[in-house]
């Protein structure tokens, strides 16, 4: 199981074991041409990302992964080994989410997470919030 | 072929076919409880979204969809309807994505997509880049 810099598995973190400046690093994961080509044929049907041969025409040069594949990717390493198993209460949303280079089939990615603040909920004081910065 | 408020389908459609102030609805899609589940234990395994039992005793009270799932199902009207087939050259991201309500099972979603401003891209003057706020 990888913790990153957390003395805690996700079975047994909380709140108090999201400490302000910590990076925490999770991954390696690999992502495929089957499943790249899998998730645009379901989500994202344009030809860069269904379709090896007509991707080679394209401004890419070949197949890229969905960058909603990628989100995808990151939130398997962000459930697994990031996020508190008993104390997630979901997430509101998320800003500046950027797509800086094609992931493209046999592509290994890696997730780096740091904790930029640490705050209880305003609107529910029973829940915490930290706001990590993630890039994947 | 649902169009919008275009005049072209998708595969005839261009830059100039994005009018700024246009505001362009697509759906409704269904979601079922085996889609969340499935893509729940795919991308996003935490308890909401893959245990429909366990759900129960979470803070949503039953099953919701993971906020990624979404996001895919926005993208799906998203290409079919309202990107251009031909001339989409991809996105470098995202602002301000939002999941303000859970999705359950057995929900319609629609999306609808505002053009808030229409502009060549600075860094490839051949391609061009309107920035729709999409909400579904």
């Amino acid at each position: 199981m990888q913790t990153g810099q957390f003395g805690t598995t996700p079975q047994e973190r909380y709140l108090e074991d999201y400490v302000t400046g910590d990076v925490h690093e999770f991954g390696p994961v690999t992502i495929t041409e089957a499943q790249i080509v899998q998730f645009g044929r379901q989500f994202d049907p344009q030809l860069f990302h269904t379709d090896p041969d007509g991707a080679r025409q394209s401004v890419y040069g070949g197949l890229i992964a969905s960058g909603w594949h990628t989100c995808g990717l990151f939130m398997r390493l962000f459930v697994e080994h990031y996020l508190p198993e008993r104390a997630s209460l979901g997430s509101p949303g998320v800003d500046e989410l950027r797509w800086i280079k094609p992931v493209r089939p046999g592509d290994d990615l890696t997730l780096r997470a740091t904790v930029h603040k640490v705050n209880r909920r305003a609107a529910n004081p029973t829940g915490g919030c930290c706001s990590p910065s993630a890039r994947c």
